[in-house]
C-alpha cells in the first residue's frame, strides 16, 4: 500500500511540521481536490487553522465545511482571535449554531469534546423502521456506531448498537433491543475522567447528557486518543519540571519555550539556594574534615534519584485511577519500607567501595571506617527520606486541588537535596564526634 | 445516572484493584447473571484471568466465552503458565484455533492486538444485498463500523463505513461506493506505529494484512486508548528512572517493586560514584576555599534540572513523532541558545543573591565578589551542558537502537553532576587563582 496517493498523503502529513509555509502550500496544491480534503481531515486543529488561513476565501469554505461540528469548534478555538469572526461567517447557520454552543464549553471537559449530531430514534419504531429511517439520516452523523433511543423530552432512554440492529429481528420493537442502562457523562465532567470510562467499558462514544438527561451530544473515542496522548505529554513535560507547552516542540517559539522552562528553573533555584543556607552551617565541620566534603554530590544525589523514582510511579498511578487520595497510607507504608531496602543496597555498595578506595589509594585519611560508616548509614537515610517525600507530594498536591504531576523529578530531587545535606551532617556528628569533629 | 445498577458495576471496577480476593468473590456474587457479565468484560485482562481461575469450572467456560478472541488471548497471555492448557480447552472449536492464532503474535505487535472476526463483503453485491448480508453476519463481530470488500482470494479490496451504506443508494454496487485507498497495517506493525495511524487518521479501525496483502483481521481503536495509555505509563516510569512495571503499582509485589528500581538506582549510584572521585581531586582547593564547597550542590543541581527538563521535553516530543533523528542538529542548535539564555537567569539570580548575603550576613570573605563571578560563569557553562546533553541524549539512545525514555532525569542529572564540578572548579581556577586559590 506504500505507493498509493493515500499513502502519499500520510507521508505529507508526517512531513507538515517540518515544512515551510510555502512548502505547505506546494505540498497542497500538488494534490487532486479529493486528496486535499483527506489531507486537510488528516492535519491537526492549529495545522488545519494555519492552511485555512493561507487559501482564499471561497476554498476556505469549501474545507471549512467538510469537518463535523466538533472538529470546527477546535479549528475556531486554535485560529488567531482576529479571524474567528471570519471562519464562523463561512458556515451555515445551522452549522455555525452548533459551533457556537460548543465553543462555550471548556475545552478539556466533555462538552468540549462533543458532536452534537447523533443518530437518533423512537422507542417505538420497530428495528426494520430504524434501519431505514438511519439510512435516511445518515447524511447528517459523523460516525455511527451507536443509535441513541430519545422520548419525546429528548431524554435518553436508551442506546442499540449497529450490532444490536443487525443481530434483532427486524419485527422487534427497538425499546425491547435497546440497552436502557447506559454509561453517560455530563457536559462538564473532565476529560480525563471521560477518557477512564472510555477505557473501563470498551465503547467507541458515549453520550452527554444535562442535569435533567436531555441528551446533548456523543463524544467519540477518536477523540479520546488525542486527549489520552495530550494528557500524558502534559504529565510527562510537568514530571520533568516545566510548564506544559501548547504545541510541537518545534513549532513553539524559542522565547515562549524559554519562559516555560525559566519559571520552574528559577523558581527550584531559588530553592536549591537552601542548600548553600545549609552548606555554611557545615563549613567549620568542612574545614575539620574536607573529605566529607567529597561525598556530598552522592549522597544528596540518591536522595534525589530514589525521589524522581517514587514521585513518578505515583503521579501515574494517580492520573490512571489506580491510586487515590484514600490509599495514601498503604502508600506511605510501602514506599517506607522501600526506601529502607533501596537505601541498604546503596549503603552496601557505598561501604565497600570506600573500603575497596582505601585499600588502593589510600585516599580517606585513618579514619576511613568511621566515614564509610557515616556514609552508609547517611544514605539508608536520605534514599529512605526522599522515597517517602517523593511519594507523598503527589497526595499532597492532589489535595491541595494541584496536578499531581508539578511533584516533578527535579522539585523532588530540590526538597530532598538540603534534608540530605542535614541528614548526613548530623550522622557525620553522631559517627565522627570525637575523632575527625 | 448514578444510582443504576450500570453505575454500580462502574463503582465495583473502580474499587477492584483495592479488593481483597475474597471481597471481589462477594461482589461479583452480589450481582445478577447480566451485571457479572458487565463486570467481567470491564476488567483488565490480569483482573479477569485472576477473577476466571477463582470460579468453579462451568462458570469459567461461560464467561470466556463471553471475550471476543483477541481479549481472550490477551487474557490468556496475562495467566499463570499452568492455567493457559486448560483455559484454552474451554473454548470451541474455532475460537480456540483463533486464539491459538493470536498467541503467535508479539504482544505489542498489530498482530498481537487484531481481532480475526470482521464484517466482509464482495465487491459485486449492491448495496441492499450488503445490508441484508450484515445483517445476517452481525453475530460474528465484535464491533461493526466498518465492512471490508475483499477478493475472492481474500485480498483487501476495499472499505466501506456504515455510514457510506446508508448514505449510498440501495441499488448500488459496492465497488462503486466502496474507498480502495485503505489506511492499513502490517501485522508486525508496532503498536505505537499503530496507534499514531489511528490519531493521524481519525479512524475507527484498521484492518490487518499479510505481505500478499490478505485481510488477517482489524484493530480496532477501543484497544488502542490503552495502548497509548501503556505507552505513556512505560515511558513516565523509565524518565523516572526505573524499569518499567508490569501492572498498577499496588499490584506490584513489594520485592518485584524493589528490583525493578534497584537495578537503575544502583547503576546511577555507580555513575555518581565518579563525582566523588572528581571531588578527591579537588580536596587541596577546597580545604584553600571552604566557601567553594558551600555552592556544589547550587551548582550541579542546576545543571541535573535544566537536563531533565530537555530530556523530558525530547523524550517526548520523539515519542509522538513531532521530532525525528533528522532533527538533532536543529534541536542542539536551538537547546545550546535555550541553555545559555535559562544559564543567563540562573546567573543573575544567583550573582545578586551572593552580594546581598555578603552585605547582610559577611558570609564569603574578602573576595566576595570573585566568588560570585566564579558562581555566575558555572552557572552557565552549567546549565548550557546539562541542556545540551539532556536533550542529545535520547538521540543517542534512538540511533543506539535503544528506547529514548532511558535518558530519564536522574540518568542526565547523574551525568550532568560529574561534569558540572569540573566546569566549576575550572572557572573557579581561572577566576579565583592567585587570590583565593
Amino acid at each position: 500500500m506504500t505507493d498509493s496517493p493515500r499513502a502519499f498523503v500520510s507521508e505529507i502529513v508526517a512531513a507538515w511540521p517540518h515544512l515551510s509555509e510555502n512548502g505547505r502550500m506546494q505540498a497542497f496544491r500538488s494534490l487532486t481536490r479529493d486528496r486535499r480534503e483527506d489531507l486537510f481531515l488528516d492535519l491537526t486543529a492549529p495545522e488545519q487553522s494555519q492552511l485555512l488561513l493561507m487559501l482564499p476565501e471561497h476554498e476556505r469554505r469549501t474545507y471549512l465545511r467538510v469537518l463535523p461540528p466538533d472538529d470546527s469548534a477546535d479549528l475556531i478555538q486554535e485560529s488567531p482571535l482576529e479571524t474567528k469572526e471570519g471562519l464562523l461567517a463561512l458556515l451555515d447557520d445551522k452549522s455555525r449554531a452548533e459551533v457556537l454552543a460548543l465553543l462555550a464549553y471548556a475545552e478539556d471537559d466533555a462538552g468540549g469534546l462533543m458532536n452534537p449530531r447523533f443518530a437518533r430514534l423512537r422507542p417505538d419504531m420497530t428495528v426494520d423502521e430504524a434501519i431505514a429511517y438511519l439510512r435516511l439520516q445518515g447524511r447528517n452523523m459523523e460516525t455511527v456506531y451507536y443509535a441513541y433511543v430519545l422520548g419525546h423530552d429528548q431524554k435518553l432512554l436508551g442506546v442499540v448498537s449497529f450490532r444490536d440492529l443487525f443481530t434483532a429481528s427486524g419485527r422487534a420493537r427497538i425499546d425491547e433491543v435497546m440497552k436502557s442502562d447506559v454509561v453517560a457523562v455530563k457536559e462538564n465532567t473532565d476529560q480525563e475522567e471521560v477518557a477512564r470510562l472510555f477505557s473501563a467499558h470498551s465503547l467507541a462514544a458515549i453520550p452527554v447528557i444535562d442535569p435533567g438527561g436531555v441528551m446533548k451530544g456523543i463524544v467519540t473515542i477518536d477523540d479520546i486518543v488525542d486527549v489520552v496522548q495530550e494528557e500524558a505529554t502534559e504529565d510527562i513535560q510537568k514530571i520533568g519540571g516545566m510548564q506544559a507547552l501548547e504545541g510541537p516542540y518545534l513549532e513553539t517559539g524559542f522565547w515562549e519555550m524559554v519562559r516555560k522552562r525559566a519559571g520552574w528553573l528559577a523558581a527550584l533555584f531559588l530553592g536549591e539556594m537552601l542548600t548553600a543556607t545549609a552548606m555554611s552551617r557545615y563549613e567549620a565541620e568542612i574545614s575539620k574534615a574536607v573529605v566529607l566534603a567529597v561525598f556530598i554530590p552522592l549522597i544528596i544525589s540518591s536522595g534525589g534519584n530514589s525521589g524522581s523514582q517514587a514521585s513518578t510511579l505515583i503521579i501515574r498511578s494517580i492520573a490512571l485511577g489506580e491510586v487515590t487520595l484514600r490509599d495514601w497510607w498503604r502508600v506511605a507504608r510501602r514506599e517506607v519500607f522501600s526506601g529502607v531496602a533501596l537505601g541498604s543496597v546503596l549503603a552496601i555498595i557505598g561501604f565497600f567501595r570506600i573500603l575497596i578506595w582505601q585499600g588502593v589509594f589510600h585516599s580517606y585519611g585513618d579514619h576511613y571506617l568511621l566515614v564509610a560508616l557515616t556514609v552508609a548509614f547517611s544514605l539508608i537515610g536520605v534514599v529512605m527520606f526522599g522515597t517517602l517525600a517523593g511519594s507523598m507530594l503527589p497526595f499532597v498536591l492532589r489535595r491541595a486541588g494541584m496536578d499531581p504531576a508539578s511533584a516533578s523529578a527535579p522539585f523532588v530531587a530540590t526538597m530532598v537535596d538540603v534534608t540530605g545535606l542535614v541528614i548526613y551532617f548530623t550522622v557525620a556528628h553522631l559517627v565522627l564526634g570525637g575523632t575527625l569533629l
